[in-house]
């Protein structure tokens, strides 16, 4: 159910055309009475902001909206001032389908860069979108399966979490890609929705939290891509008194929300396309967060550790050099590394250990590296993959 | 004639059995009346610092060395303590053989992380090095041939400068490596010499500029190793008045450091292993050189661009969304790109150009990639290469 998991949205997807390939490329999440709700957005750092995520980001500006349009096969990226207008006539379509104002529609797109959208598939499609709207898990799949590029498979996730009053929220969400892993098609996208009342503001920071510890931990290639979005709306559906900051609720509502950030982000490094292999590198006994995630980042951003956990050696030098590397404050002469629990680094040299044991982790599809720098008490978890000839595969050529 | 054809050194190399191939591993160049000159170095950023760094640290703090050893095959970092006493050892037994004083020697070592330095074979060896110490090119090949690790081609550059009064300098090196594009056998080394007579610290800083406008312009997977060292031994065999900061004598002696530098940095881009191509990305009107950097450095160590590469692809939204990605300001909507000439993104948007032209630009070894940000008047450029199959192959395993 995904999407729909959380009580009060509707949902639907289909192909517009816009994917010469025929596959399904437009989809729709809207409140089930097409008034505006709650909603929050993080967006893409990048200073080459595509034009949907200028749209969205303008008409999240009251914190509220009733509807999100997503479409897939075009970035709608590099598209200059002609890219804005289409996004924006994206939500005004949308928007007189549903009923509702054009700025209380957000607008996601994703695909190749630089070429202009088009709009006739949109415009085409868009009553027959509106008209499909629904609540059953078919109209859930179809909208998750809209949003897709490169992935092999959809991506969804459902949390739940006690606020008291006996009352249970839900948290809904359904995303594509898997950071810019798929960079031909850039982008990760994630909509999700939840059936709480919630401030805003409340619920702004609650995401931000929640995709601190989720999407911001994923990294493939270290790229930040052009398209970046999360979003929420949150119904009100489940009549609770409105959650404010802090507080049963809002703790709730943030930890449902990282639970399902974090599950769609794990199962984009698990489709991840071309990869052989799924790690987690988890740092520990920095002196601060930042170092312990700058120096978790470095050793997972580094081509030359991909490059070993694709050819299953544990060279664990090239992980204490990309740690030095890393900014993060280390004392060379204090760090531990293991994988899959293995020391194979003690005091910074080398440990003896069991190398049978050892091949045995390595030639695993997960691989789990643990760093302790032993100068702080705090610690960060990044999830990457291997460097693949198949990853040189898809990003060699665009088409 | 590279590192002795500048007057006042010696250099020789030998196979020491550091290496199990029983390739050249072990190399010397001196003073040729083993007495210490005016020296300088630069030295890796990483704090996982290798232990041969350490003490060529150490021992430049007065500014003189009348030696140089360096050993290929063993990195001798990640080796703790004892790879400290391992590296004073090596300045010990090469000072004996010279008749200089340990804290004069200057020592560089390349290879495997992690694996502790073998002492017999340099020692067994050391005496057999120092006899064979000349000035004849043959020796000059012995030493930098014996600096390589993976190099496929060892890398030699010299260059003059008039410093007035009839008088013309000369600066010569040799190198290895291609940033941590060998990452296997890590780093990048050089050993630079120069025949005049110059105040150490303006010698220092003439070297950092020079490195800062070329090794440091080079990326090629943009990690920075253990052991990264560039040192340089002026002999003041010109008979030269000292020089000192400003004047003639001393930007010719930059110019010509730098001009080295960046042969030297151009012949390791060029022998990156596994590289199809040999790519050079310059970013114009830029607000800061700060951000040119930045903003080039970007691009170049992008997986996705160095793969678009490898498939001759042209792709600039990729290069336009690490541009906004880099740190540096930029404005999407003024943004140009262009592949050899040819302008394929203005204003931030597609531009139209001729596809058959392209094609014959991208299908070439050497492209060039020029970004033209249009927010200021700095610029800066960057070497890297693509990301292929062999760079897989070569780092997959280390051994």
């Amino acid at each position: 159910m995904s999407v729909l998991a959380a009580g009060g949205f509707e949902a639907f997807g289909l192909a517009s055309g816009i994917k010469e390939s025929g596959a399904p490329d437009l989809a729709l999440v809207a409140t089930a009475d097409r008034t505006p709700v709650s909603a929050a957005g993080v967006f893409t750092t990048n200073l080459a902001t595509a034009a949907p995520v200028l749209v969205s980001r303008a008409h999240l500006a009251d914190g509220r909206a009733a509807a999100v349009i997503v479409n897939s096969g075009n970035a709608n990226a590099a598209t200059g001032e002609q890219g804005t207008r289409n996004a924006q006539r994206m939500c005004e379509l949308s928007a007189r389908e549903l009923g509702c104002e054009p700025t209380d529609v957000l607008v996601c797109s994703t695909g190749l860069i630089g070429i202009p959208l088009p709009m006739a598939p949109i415009e085409s499609s868009i009553g027959r979108l509106a008209a499909g709207l629904a609540t059953d898990p078919g109209a859930a799949t179809a909208a998750a399966t809209a949003m897709l590029t490169t992935d092999t498979v959809k991506k969804e996730s459902v949390a739940t979490a006690d606020i008291g009053g006996s009352l249970t929220l839900t948290v809904g969400g359904m995303a594509k890609g898997a950071a810019m892993l798929q960079p031909a098609m850039a982008t990760m996208l994630a909509v999700l929705t939840t059936d709480v009342a919630v401030d805003p503001r409340a619920l702004r920071v609650a995401l931000q939290r929640a995709v601190g510890e989720s999407f911001n931990q994923l990294t493939v290639d270290g790229c930040t891509s052009t398209n970046d979005t999360v979003l929420v709306l949150a119904s009100g559906a489940l009549g609770n008194p409105p959650i404010g900051f802090g507080g049963r609720g809002y703790h709730a509502l943030t930890d449902a929300l990282t639970a399902v950030c974090g599950d769609l982000a794990e199962q984009m490094g698990r489709d991840a396309e071309g990869a052989t292999k799924f790690a987690r590198i988890t740092v520990v006994g920095a002196r601060t967060v930042d170092d312990a995630r700058r120096a978790a980042r470095g050793v997972a951003n580094s081509q030359l550790v991909q490059c070993s956990l694709n050819g299953q050696d544990p060279y664990w030098g090239r992980i204490l050099s990309e740690l030095g590397a890393s900014g993060a404050f280390i004392d060379p002469l204090q760090v531990d590394i293991a994988y899959g629990g293995i020391t194979v680094c003690r005091d910074g040299i080398a440990a003896e250990h069991d190398d049978r044991a050892l091949a045995a982790v390595m030639a695993a599809h997960d691989i789990d590296i643990r760093c302790d720098l032993r100068v702080g008490q705090s610690e960060a978890s990044v999830i990457t993959t291997d460097l693949s000839y198949a990853y040189i595969d898809e990003n060699a050529k665009t088409s």
